[in-house]
């Protein structure tokens, strides 16, 4: 029996059957393109994102639900970086040779969870073989009111840097999962927090959304490829420089104990691990009660990590006790081994 | 030297470097996401389509400038089938160990000419890695006037089935192009023609637009898979049968000599072979000539191929001398090796 569905048509039937109906969709899955209809007025926000078997996730270590559903989850997650509302979505799949069709439909199931807990319409997409891994292919697409996206480009001299959630669970996740032997004695309760971390993260779309709306939010980028690289691609939008108090940083009490067990600096796992999809952003120094309150109200922690300087060059690390030092602002890049921290597999 | 380029951040900005400032978009490349302003009352249409090298294109008969512009194209082309107005593209890049830089920057200068060529604005895209072969999925967004969108499920009995330009050419050039020895006498204008047609497909966008506008077009596909099979999707959604003369099919003088040479029915290229990327529509008996005369006013020529037909069970071929026959409404199907004529290759 081949490992591969015989038939296209076949397959994209059966994984968009009972798509659940969604306003503003006009035309769905089955024509030469998706209609929809946007709101009057407001901006079209979109984005896209792939990831592939052994690069992205490994299929060994995660249910094909988690795996299809975090795959949502990356696209969510940039749209609520932005401050948008996430509406419809396409889906592209390259299905390998090994890629049993069982585990497929499991994989879409999981997109079609996350879709459907955000009210994404899933309208589009497109099959196809390939003799490599499989991967996916996600442009998800959103809206926001007329000028109040929240871009990397504006954070001012003394804004302060703000952070939801907590970072670097995720990278502990994986190297947890990674490496069984090194968290055997981990409390199984810290364990399971962090593979939650890691394999489920959660978008936080209602806190973008809120963020945008409250005209605070100077800018805003998502944790995914770690907290140093991501404030990196704020800080030479922004065009200033930023101090992060170590101190500061929002670290889980599994994230601690399961690096205690690997060996690794929690801190690294933070700047440089990603994957947490938490918000990173700035606001105004006069701005962050009234900000930790509002995030407070939507059920989510957030924590002042440092300042935007002017006189900072790049970024610099202020340790709790000691001077300041420079820290290269790079995270995971797709394409370069010598990542700080690889904690993405295969590379 | 490594194959691939080091740094993703790099090889994007150089990629999208001095993109054309186009109308419309309010941020492009260089942010979580994209944000875009759309016309005011219009629908948005959306589409996605992927290139998998080995698959849907082979590195070594075309240069990169062709094929980056062919991914364009397709998804150009899915747009033209709705009549809509292209706008906005994602283009995602899955590169793989042998891929050279330079490779990779030419294919995207060739996505970028198509884009350019119809003032499209490249605003997102994501780039990873991938042990697999090198692929790129883009997804189109364009714009059409509300409820003017031609869907594959509005033909009616008795409707005309037309189709613009030659049809089983680009497997004419396909076949040409991976059986040299077999067309070696071929004369060098119809090879380059076929070739053409196969490498450097032009996407029916005025064509497109105008059939929508005028009113009279009920049903539209492209033919990317097959005449046959595109067909049949405008059948199986209109819940109609057809009947298509074998005569009227619109054979180039190239694609006849070519197929001749390879020992092919030129029919079975034009039913079966796909990549030609023309309009096959429908429209009411009494619309056949001024539709005809639209579309030659835009420099395309059109014919009349057959009927849609209510007491017709799926597709009938009528030849020239004796009775009518069936024929299986199926082209290239991308999970299929038993397509009928199995031009992609490496499947």
């Amino acid at each position: 029996m081949p490992a591969t569905p015989r038939d296209e048509f076949d397959l994209i039937a059966k994984l968009t059957t009972d798509l659940p109906v969604i306003e503003g969709v006009q035309v769905g899955i089955g024509d030469d393109a998706a209609v929809v209809q946007c709101t009057p007025g407001w901006s079209l926000v979109a984005t896209c994102d792939a990831q592939v078997e052994g690069r992205h996730f490994l299929p060994d270590h995660a249910s094909p639900e988690e795996l299809g559903a975090r795959a949502m989850v990356v696209n969510l997650s940039d749209l609520a970086a932005m401050g948008a509302e996430p509406r419809f979505a396409l889906v592209s799949l390259f299905i390998g040779p090994a890629t049993q069709t069982e585990w497929i439909e499991r994989y879409y199931a999981g997109i079609r969870s996350a879709a459907d807990a955000h009210r994404v319409a899933i309208v589009g997409g497109n099959v196809t073989s390939t003799p490599g891994p499989f991967s996916a292919d996600i442009t998800l697409l959103g809206e926001i009111e007329p000028d109040r996206a929240v871009l990397r480009s504006g954070a001012r001299e003394g804004d302060a840097i703000l952070v939801t959630g907590s970072v670097g669970m995720a990278a502990a996740g994986l190297l947890a999962e990674t490496n069984p032997q090194a968290v055997a004695h981990v409390n199984p309760h810290a364990l399971a927090r962090v593979r939650e971390a890691w394999l489920r993260p959660t978008p936080r779309i209602r806190m973008g959304r809120a963020l945008a709306a409250s005209g605070h939010a100077t800018a805003m980028i998502d944790v995914s490829d770690g907290l140093a690289g991501d404030l990196g691609h704020v800080l030479a939008a922004s065009h200033l420089g930023a101090l992060i108090e170590t101190q500061a940083l929002p670290l889980d009490a599994a994230t601690r104990e399961v690096a205690q067990a690997l060996g690794r600096d929690p801190v690294d796992l933070a700047l440089y691990g990603g994957d947490d999809y938490e918000l990173l952003f700035t606001v105004p120094a006069s701005a962050v009660d009234s900000t930790r309150a509002l995030l407070v109200s939507l059920g989510v922690a957030v924590t002042r990590i440092g300042w935007m300087r002017a006189e900072v060059e790049g970024l610099m690390l202020l340790p709790s006790s000691g001077a300041a030092f420079a820290i290269e602002p790079r995270g995971w890049n797709h394409l370069r081994p010598d990542t700080p921290l690889p904690v993405q597999p295969g590379t």
